[in-house]
């Protein structure tokens, strides 16, 4: 089982887009100053922060840039969309899931001990929300939806949203931080009202991310100090990530397809070469093809422990994510396994393989082989 | 007047230190993999996280680099000390002058409006805190004290600082985001329960930043949902920026003294050119020495508007921050002026000059040549 090294771990991270690692690098070899003066170095500096809102705006697809506001990362456009979401309206209605990524769930919690009201919203067995059986309720709402799950991958329902949102008068959130460039969103980001994302997912550098704000409601900032992105997050621009996102963007325009086409490919091909050598291979979500995202197989090897399989497959040289990718230390078993109803022995098993766009395509059938190996290994180490 | 540009404004940026970008680079060039998971690409990227605290530790010169918690900036490092004491406490008194940063102002109004008290402390002319005149309020309580002053340049005395906060049971916090490497801290930080610094003043990368929790006291994590940064601050780690804040503050504890000498000196040339040839230009905040941030000086030349005086600058070559570095566009008057009884006019005309460490130094002979041919022109096209 000699060879170079597998990496299939994209969701935590990967290498940049060359594109987004020219940007990064003429932003660090310039002169440094800050968008915010009023000199000719601040003045080129403010250019190439607005080039990355106007490609940004592009690559969600709406009209005015000034609705998007740049941020240190995923964690926190989601968590300052929510809070802010909640800051504006001062109560209402949180209408999620019980397996949305921790950011959210702690930002939903911070906004339930403030007295705000939390609407569950009932899941299928595949991860899918089921929003024509959420319970309405009167006043201000949120609903908060992500555009792909980070353990199931499976990609949701952004129009029967709306349409949710749009029946209760309410805000929707999509937390995009899975899923943005993998997943096409609606046009025009038709009903969507708050979107935050992460770059480092589709080639960007890590610590850059943003928030699109619809305007029409209120919405408060929630790092405050500076009048840095039109008063709604302070700090000093991270202008070569916020450089660096805005080039990776402009590459998913033009490449998204291509892109989108080798994930569904490595994807189709990973699995099948797991099923055909792992008889005990269980798919979690949906099977590639329109409801999941092109770059996630969830996978779970029956009886064999995440973690253990993990370290055995990083000893043969594949690199994976045992476990929820973003699960707290005491709860091993990723919650959204337990809501779509898997049995514990799975949820303990669940492997994530995810691809990305900054490296070269992975060699997915050497790594079936060694995932098979690994599995045959370890299953082999048990008592009978 | 023709020339090199000379960049005065480095309180807003400049270029990275050799070491930091390198750091930057090796990360940039790497498999990107988040610290969190548990294969080898994950332990390498730990590695280089832990190093960079290791070096921040030193730099700080504490012992335990647990302590440190890595942010995405000086604005959410001061903000997130502040609200995270706030939280911690559940109620108590805030001690704060009334010109610190728009940032510490932020969370101290935030925190004011949750029920907190908030205790001014007074200021002399040269923009020294006066503790000893401040009235103590009886229970819980942090004090605020800048490390330097961003308009004035006043080193601020940590050691009275603690003294007061001691005698009142008080945390003590010290904003360092204008002085850190500067100004010199005290040994082992002693006396100092939070600090909160930013990375970009020193040579390294925007998006860099820390906050070191001594502990002893509760004190909670302001961005929150994943568990990174011993669960203190949640998201993927900004590995490229971590490395090279530490890159730099590796590089500090080894050449600190010859920056500080460095930028002392044209300090002092530059204030002498200056007054040799501008009879009306008045320096705010101490004369240099120890009582100074060595990179900072804050001039006004009465009379002349700070935004039109350095307009001209720009064009003449010059590139400075006329007003606050960090002032609300509403008050255009630095609130710092106003505190130390500057008069209007002197206020409305404060420059700032600041130096860095990542470029060569400035020519400082010519820039006093400038900014005297500067006021000399813009005095001519006032009334008389």
């Amino acid at each position: 089982m000699a060879g170079e090294r597998i990496f299939l771990d994209h969701a935590s991270g990967g290498p940049l887009l060359p594109s987004a690692r020219a940007a990064v690098d003429k932003v660090l070899a310039g002169h440094g100053a800050a968008p915010g003066g009023g000199h000719r170095e601040a003045r080129e500096s403010r250019e190439v922060l607005e080039h990355a809102r106007k490609q940004a705006a592009e690559f969600l697809g709406v009209e005015d840039p000034e609705r998007i506001v740049f941020t240190s990362g995923g964690t926190e456009s989601v968590q300052s969309a929510i809070r802010g979401w909640g800051e504006g309206a001062g109560k209402g209605t949180l209408y999620v899931s019980e397996m949305e990524h921790p950011v959210v769930e702690a930002a939903v919690r911070r906004l339930g001990k403030a007295g705000f009201r939390v609407v569950r919203i009932p899941v299928d067995g595949e991860g899918r929300l089921q929003w024509t059986k959420v319970k309405p309720v009167e006043g201000l709402g949120l609903a908060c939806v992500h555009l792909a799950h980070h353990d199931l991958g499976t990609v949701q329902d952004l129009k029967q949203a709306a349409v949710f949102a749009k029946s209760v008068k309410a805000q929707l959130l999509v937390d995009a931080s899975f899923g943005a460039g993998w997943v096409s969103l609606p046009e025009g980001l038709e009903g969507i009202d708050l979107l935050a994302m992460s770059g480092h997912r589709l080639g960007a550098p890590k610590g850059s991310g943003l928030i699109f704000i619809r305007s029409g409601f209120p919405w408060r900032g929630q790092v405050q100090g500076g009048r840095q992105e039109n008063d709604q997050r302070a700090g000093t621009e991270n202008l070569a990530a916020i450089a660096g996102l805005g080039a990776a963007l402009a590459e998913w325009i033009k490449s998204g397809e291509k892109f989108r086409k080798a994930a569904g490919e490595a994807q189709r091909m990973l699995l099948e070469g797991i099923r055909k050598k792992v008889s005990n291979a269980k798919l979690h979500g949906p099977e590639p093809g329109p409801e999941r995202n092109p770059a996630h197989l969830g996978m779970s090897f029956s009886g064999l422990e995440a973690e253990a399989l993990a370290l055995v497959l990083d000893r043969m040289g594949v690199a994976v994510r045992g476990g929820s990718g973003c699960v707290t230390r005491e709860m091993k078993i990723p919650p959204a396994m337990k809501v779509i109803g898997a049995k514990p022995e799975e949820a303990r098993a669940l492997i994530l393989f995810t691809l990305g766009v900054g490296s070269p395509n992975p060699d997915v059938a050497t790594a079936a082989d060694r995932i098979c190996e690994a599995a045959k290994r370890l299953s082999a180490t048990l008592p009978a």
